[in-house]
């Protein structure tokens, strides 16, 4: 690598500032020390361990996922390519961890009304993300695609998603309807290299298809095909993204805590959880971070909240992500953060340097409460504003972080997808809980499946169908 | 009003079903009984009491919204059908209130996708609310909008909000550019009748300008001209929305808990938080009321969030709202709500009949997985999936309430906020803390103004560059 462009590559490093998390500024009662960090020595050094252990095991190939994809990404930009070339319309049928990821890369790296831009300006077709299954949504989608100019991106690695296999039966018999033989050209598969019913029908069908690797589960997926794939076709450059994360795992494979942005991040989140801390809240001072939170939303809640730990006993371990943006929510949530329960912490997410910049003009100079406004750019109004909700917080002895990126690119995007999912793998290892699984959400799947009469679930139905009445005097 | 017309209105009645907060559902550790809520016999009486003497002291003039604005409506619907006839775009300059009651309404009743529908089927202006002042989103929105063929709502009750009004500042200089001295006309003032920078400047520039009343405070103004004028250009008819309000309000009006919905989502809530569930997520099963869920973040965090009660002593009261989306969040949240610490409550809000449908059609038939989807509409799965999940945290003893619209209308969209609208005020009444003001958002807004250098904030600008320095080894 060049000097050049390590230097750049220097300056572009993600700063994580935890200083609002210590005693010397929120106080001896909510704050930490460095010796409490250091008290947990011992298990931060077994979550180490672990956490290599694990690489080799199965549960961390995303770690891999910025190193070991090149021949991937090549398929993957060539696709990209020629979707651009031809699409009016990309959408993503797809749900969680294939949705939020896609939405939030879209969002940090792309214009914040690319969907109406004139089409020469954006370069590529305008981008849906078909999350859900409410029918007046998927109609109004509908109402503004030609199907036929659209390209369906379907993905779910076990294939049999509700959701987003609902969404693909009503797309599939559309295209047939309305292109007939060639249908299967509108269509992408995202999904499992082997097992399952995507796979199947791709390959019956002649599906374009990518694959999700082994090991890697649907929130820590983002940088996989599930989410390389729709960045590229908006045009984002892919390797960059991962370049980012490589550089960020790196800083991130360093035992010492005190250098380990991730470890660090997720030391002091442990400490506030003991301390019942149950409410994360991510704010970000910038709208193209908007969508970030709630990728994290899914990935801390999904990762952490579990009834047993390890060993099987009960522990109902989690803390509840919230969605903040600012300023916006200085006017909805920060009456409550700063004298409210002391029961969270707060992360900002802030921005060394906007991409583009609009100066306030110096007009209605006779107006106190407006006038020192004049000759500020909007950039300096924000970061004021950001700096002084961090200050107000710090005087009210309530814990916060400060994640700065130097400039929204792709190259600190990556790394903020790294830095997080690493963080999370780690926490839940001092958790002592298993991060990859989500056992809690089998019984509503299987409440739905029984309810919509599929064949298997009749003791479930059963059950349903038994179960207490609602009492007609607790309605009103 | 014709008997017709009540019949419809009682079948457009919203339900509270509060079974899951019961302990027949939820068992003896989590639930509640009658006699819980019996015991607060005095408390709900005194705080009815409170509630009735504060409606003629100017703090509940909001309440009154929905019977007394005859004259209003009238102006507003006038000015609304002259702008929906020359505009091309709608932007309202807001934050908080301004912008989240507005926001929740167009996105319940109008086209999900409705900026990007052909003008002729929207039949007014496109719609945008900036709501922020990242230099990224406001040189975004100016890239796809005509400044010269789109009308500005400026909506601050003070006229001195500084998000607001920088944005107005830019906007004001703007329009004197491009369209030289007719600006004025496409400009419209919300604001104070008497008070502050905007109804001043709205006066000597001759703007068209709607009045905030007196006791109608920020997160409470949604049915005042602050929501009603860009609703009325949106073609949502308001005179139904008020109508659906007033109906609500009525039935909240009953001092008996067991026969006020209003009451009855607030005592519980309110025995929820003295166990110390310090969340309340907000869950729609409808991408419709999405933003229902933000607007009544802002509405319970700002109103509940207070560090003294009123008698000044200091009980860091609140509740943490979190907002979630049915379906698309049982893939992020519902793992940690299921699993997770019994610290939240979950309100969902649930629709009788969607306003669109589709069915999933007969493909695929040969793979049990997805087989049985086929014939099935999207409403009977999300709605299968609503009672799944309903379900599963009843299983798990998660308290839950649900509240049902039985459609999305403006009737029922109108009931919604008055319902909580008044169930938060009744809480700040429970448990005795002022609903009404947001005196922790002082600190920051000073020392927002110290650090742009604003006159008279020299001593907090002292304070500020006084503070202890950032520790450079708390940064990684």
């Amino acid at each position: 690598m060049r000097y050049e462009q390590l230097q750049w590559q220097e300056q572009m490093k993600i700063q994580v500032d935890f200083n609002h998390m210590m005693t010397e500024f929120i106080g001896e009662e909510e704050g930490f020390t460095r010796e409490h960090i250091e008290a947990l020595a011992g298990k931060i050094k077994d979550s180490h361990q672990r956490m290599l252990k694990k690489s080799g095991s199965g549960w961390l190939e995303w770690r891999k996922l910025p190193m070991n994809q090149e021949e991937v990404v090549t398929k993957i930009v060539r696709t990209a390519e020629e979707i651009r070339s031809r699409a009016e319309a990309f959408v993503v049928l797809g749900i969680g961890g294939s949705a939020l990821g896609p939405l939030a890369v879209q969002t940090a790296l792309n214009h914040l009304h690319y969907n109406e831009l004139p089409t020469e300006r954006r370069g590529g077709p305008r981008f849906y993300v078909l999350d859900n299954v409410d029918p007046e949504r998927v109609a109004a989608l509908f109402d503004i695609i030609d199907p036929a100019k659209t390209i369906f991106n379907v993905i779910s690695k076990s294939g049999s998603t509700s959701e987003t296999m609902a969404q693909f039966m009503i797309v599939f018999n559309l295209l047939r309807e309305k292109i007939g033989s060639d249908y299967a050209k509108n269509i992408i598969a995202t999904t499992d290299a082997e097992k399952g019913n995507l796979v199947k029908m791709a390959r019956e069908e002649g599906y374009t298809t990518f694959t999700i690797p082994a090991g890697v589960g649907g929130r820590f997926s983002e940088l996989s095909p599930v989410g390389l794939l729709p960045a590229a076709v908006c045009g984002i450059d892919i390797r960059e993204l991962l370049a980012g994360a490589a550089y960020m795992d790196k800083l991130c494979q360093q035992e010492d805590v005190f250098r380990n942005p991730a470890y660090m991040l997720g030391v002091l989140q442990y400490l506030a959880m003991r301390r019942g801390k149950n409410i994360s809240v991510m704010m970000p001072y910038t709208d193209a971070l908007k969508y970030f939170a709630d990728w994290y939303a899914q990935l801390w809640a999904e990762s952490l909240g579990k009834r047993t730990d390890n060993n099987g006993e009960d522990v109902f371990a989690g803390q509840t992500p919230v969605k903040a943006l600012g300023t916006t929510d200085q006017h909805s949530q920060v009456q409550l953060y700063v004298e409210g329960p002391f029961d969270k912490v707060v992360t900002f997410l802030g921005v060394g340097c906007y991409r583009q910049e609009v100066t306030i003009p110096k007009v209605f100079e006779d107006l106190a409460g407006i006038a020192f406004l004049g000759g500020h750019t909007l950039g300096q109004l924000i970061k004021a504003e950001q700096l002084a909700t961090e200050y107000a917080l710090m005087k009210a002895q309530r814990l916060n972080f400060t994640v700065t990126l130097p400039e929204i690119n792709a190259f600190t995007v990556g790394q903020l997808i790294q830095l997080l999912e690493i963080q999370t793998a780690f926490v839940g290892e001092l958790l002592d809980i298993n991060a990859f699984d989500q056992p809690g959400v089998e019984e509503g799947k299987n409440a739905t499946y029984a309810l919509l009469g599929r064949p298997g679930y009749e003791s479930k139905k059963q059950e349903l169908e038994t179960r207490p009445l609602k009492k007609s005097e607790y309605i009103l």
